[in-house]
């Protein structure tokens, strides 16, 4: 549907076609205005020509004629445990219509991921008419409609809802919100993995498969598929469990800026920012901000935020913006206080999304949606993570003939994705984490190995063989901090560094932390493909809308 | 202290001074890595020339020499309860030294808002030397300390630390990370409402008032002082009342996107950001994506996320980046239920930060440090908040004579505060919220009143007479809504409007909702003067630093 297309950057002759998007858009609104107010006034004289009983009973709802107001007003997804006979009042959109007779019609109401029947039958309710049925069976798919009704028990369990064992016996129905005949993506043909185009994936069950580019085009059509809502559900759940782990140990939320006045590190993947007549840039990590906190004499801080990444990837696990989970900590012992910390609080989170009921409602709705790895996220029994050393890590490999590399060599991301399996393999486990980076790996601020200066205290966190956190202990003294930036070619006076290399010099607690990606957690839990999906408004080198 | 000013913008000579103060800088350090080092062999000597019985109690703690494994590590808050004799370590800031005589020392020291004297006596412990206290009593101010002792009763109630009926006896005490001798500015005299240039505000108690610029500029030390640190924890403490409610309530946290293929309202007071080879904006607030989610199907939203306002504003409620707390939700029956939720939002977390234990002992450090109006803030009983109409409101101001305009006029900032003193007098409340405003002063996305289509369902929240929320019912039906462009004189198809518009073809649930200036919540319930002080790293037209 090209007046979809919206501000899809860097595409040529973009501006004419968009001038005749608009042009046919503003038709397409006039037509669409003139065609429902023809409707609506047809409606109203076939009700009166026809001295239809139940004209009261259906039709839009409006100002002027609103519905009583209905005690019984639920929503959907509280109807599970409604007792039969019992009135109910919900909102719902219309999913599927179904005529069987002039006397007879069916509706398929979703809202968020539960769905119900209901039946139109002539003479029930108050007095349901042969016009009421004929114009439920109008009705345009994504409708919004009020509806009123006894809870039934069906003659036999209804397979194409998720209420299998309630259906609804209409007794009146009005329209809030009226969609077009014509939609640009069926919502039904979203609710399944968007194709994955090297794997040449079959459409379900017959039914056509949305690409994802159409399906983030039009989001808001998208967004309303049960295996979607599910994932935003799923989304905020693991944001609700982080928030709650971190106040229960005593974390201080903090709010960082996300505008600076000069690019860290060298300004490489940074965005710029007009600011009045200078330059800002947009922060890459709440790092520094958490670190001044701390510095400032803040004992442990977490914070919930956009990362801004100006990195033209175009892979599937990354974004130009995503959501930082992050916390820093002070160290008392050993920095392995900070690594422990964030084991135990990502346990947490992955035991809650699969142990509480509502989260387990989520997975289930994704999977039954033909997402094949939706509930098959393994976790060791306990609340200690699997941990390894980098060395034993390259070990592995090594030893599975993966790896042949220098010891402190990286590891590459098909590499990681090979040890995911084999640690799956020896640990029975999707989640773990590798500690002790070389030194040659790690930026400068990171805090080298006391026992070996070759190495680091720091630590990278994996989900299905796939990087969610990097994390660290920090260099706190400033002596040591300009020593380790000039041993990495970099001057502690650099416009820069200036700022965050000075609040070490009044007096900084030994502090470590780190930063988990939300939408990669959501994304290797879930199994998701891409992580566009793991994202309510995704933005990346070629998407800025919507 | 010039090598602290930083990256300060439109300022003229700005390169030249800027390598001037690195160089002094680069020397400094290498002048205090070398008094380091000597001092630190110094003391090695003198131990061992006099031999010391207490050497091993004392001195500079790094990974060759750590102290022995303390079981009895608490934060210095958490000692209020101890016992008497009971041995405790704990880790803090040297605030104070007073070196009584060669055989007694005084060491305050601090952490967050808590502070203690600590108690160094010859022959104490398991044998204070007279070298050892004499080392104590060349302790810089703002070192960080790690101190083993025993919790005694002071002789008399300590007046100058908060910890009054306890005292340390010091048996070790080892510097973790230590502070120059000179810091640009003194912890102590930050601890005090910044000087209000306007009034002429007196130093207390003859303590040296340091001013805003000077505490922005050196955050990291200004936020060691107790007032700093306990309204950073206060905000977070809105934040966790606003957080819990919401999840209470079922609404969904949501990240919206901050960046955004084109500006709306037509670009003012955005800002842009090169955007690879194309520009992007910074989006104004999280309402389009709030909306977003609504039509997408979503019911009850709400996000935790900064906000940007390219506005040329120098006041003191104003900044160009703060942190909203928004919600959006389906409406049922009346917009009315979008006020009322609000209200009663506000009305649990004011109350809650009046009621729990730890915000009120936040509140009354911020108190205790000279901010008057900290914990002054009235709420009526109840749950109900004080609500007038915009009408209403114009009439009080009309019969106290401060207004004589228009019944359709806007009520401005000066007005807004004599309203809130005359409500105050009136209904002993600081909190209220004004209704029904005229569709003149509202945007055009806001929903008409259907019994008076002169005035909107939108409401205003106000704090000490001043603005902390606007919100209302959003026009949610494409028709409508173009007509209300049309009417403003806006095009739904402008390319700022085009994706915003576009989201209310499909079928859009009635909705409201509003945003929350964290900041201002905070600023107006302790009444400090300035909004600065209300954010961690404020940003303004001139400050982007730290």
């Amino acid at each position: 549907m090209p007046e979809m297309e919206g501000l899809s950057i860097s595409k040529e002759g973009e501006k004419s076609s968009k001038n005749a998007m608009k042009k046919a858009a503003k038709e397409k609104e006039k037509a669409e205005k003139a065609a429902k107010r023809e409707q609506q006034e047809r409606e109203e004289k076939e009700k009166a020509a026809a001295n239809d009983t139940a004209k009261h009973l259906y039709g839009h709802l409006t100002y002027e004629n609103p519905p009583p107001f209905a005690e019984s007003f639920l929503d959907l997804g509280e109807l599970e445990g409604a007792e039969e006979n019992s009135r109910v009042t919900f909102e719902a959109r219309v999913s599927n219509v179904r005529a069987q007779s002039a006397k007879l019609g069916f509706l398929v109401l979703r809202d968020g991921f539960d769905s119900i029947q209901v039946v139109i039958a002539e003479g029930g309710g108050q007095s349901i008419s042969r016009q009421m049925i004929k114009w439920c069976g109008a009705l345009s798919a994504e409708s919004l409609v009020r509806v009123t009704g006894l809870i039934k028990a069906p003659v036999e369990e209804v397979k194409s809802t998720t209420i299998s064992h309630h259906e609804l016996h209409l007794e009146s129905i009005y329209i809030i919100a009226e969609a077009p005949e014509q939609l640009p993506v069926q919502v039904k043909d979203c609710n399944q993995p968007p194709p994955r185009e090297e794997e040449g994936e079959a459409e379900k069950e017959g039914i056509p498969n949305v690409g994802l580019k159409a399906r983030l085009d039009n989001k808001v059509l998208s967004l309303r598929a049960p295996a979607s809502a599910a994932i935003r559900e799923l989304e905020s759940e693991v944001t609700r469990l982080f928030f709650e782990y971190m106040i229960e140990h005593k974390f201080t939320n903090i709010q960082p800026s996300y505008l600076a006045g000069a690019a860290t590190e060298g300004g490489a993947g940074v965005f710029e920012v007009k600011y009045f007549e200078e330059k800002a840039f947009l922060t890459q990590s709440p790092q520094f901000f958490k670190q001044m906190a701390i510095a400032g004499g803040m004992k442990r801080v977490f914070s919930i935020g956009p990362v801004f990444r100006a990195e033209n990837s175009n892979t599937k696990r990354h974004l130009t913006e995503f959501t930082g989970l992050d916390f820093e900590m002070t160290i008392r012992h050993h920095y392995h206080e900070v690594l422990e910390f964030g084991e135990k609080l990502m346990i947490h989170i992955i035991r809650g999304l699969q142990t509480e009921a509502y989260p387990k409602k989520l997975t289930n709705t994704i999977r039954e949606a033909g997402y094949p790895d939706a509930g098959t996220f393994q976790l060791p029994p306990g609340d200690n993570a699997v941990r390894i050393t980098f060395a034993e890590a390259k070990a592995l490999l090594a030893e599975a003939g993966i790896d042949g590399g220098e010891p402190h060599s990286d590891i590459d991301t098909s590499q990681e994705k090979a040890l995911g399996k084999l640690i799956l393999a020896k640990h029975a486990t999707d989640f773990y984490t590798i500690d002790a980076y070389p030194r040659s790996l790690r930026p400068f601020y990171t805090h080298p190995s006391p026992s070996d200066p070759a190495l680091t205290h720091s630590y990278d966190f994996f989900m299905r063989g796939q990087e969610i956190m990097s994390g660290a202990q920090r260099i706190h003294n400033y002596n040591d901090l300009a020593e380790s930036m000039r041993q990495k070619g970099l001057r502690s006076d650099d416009e820069g560094f200036w700022h965050y290399t000075e609040a070490f010099r009044w007096g900084c607690s030994p502090h470590g932390g780190g930063g988990l990606g939300l939408n990669r957690i959501v994304q290797f839990f879930l199994g998701l493909g891409n992580i566009r999906e793991a994202s309510l408004f995704p933005r990346d080198p070629g998407r800025l809308t919507p």
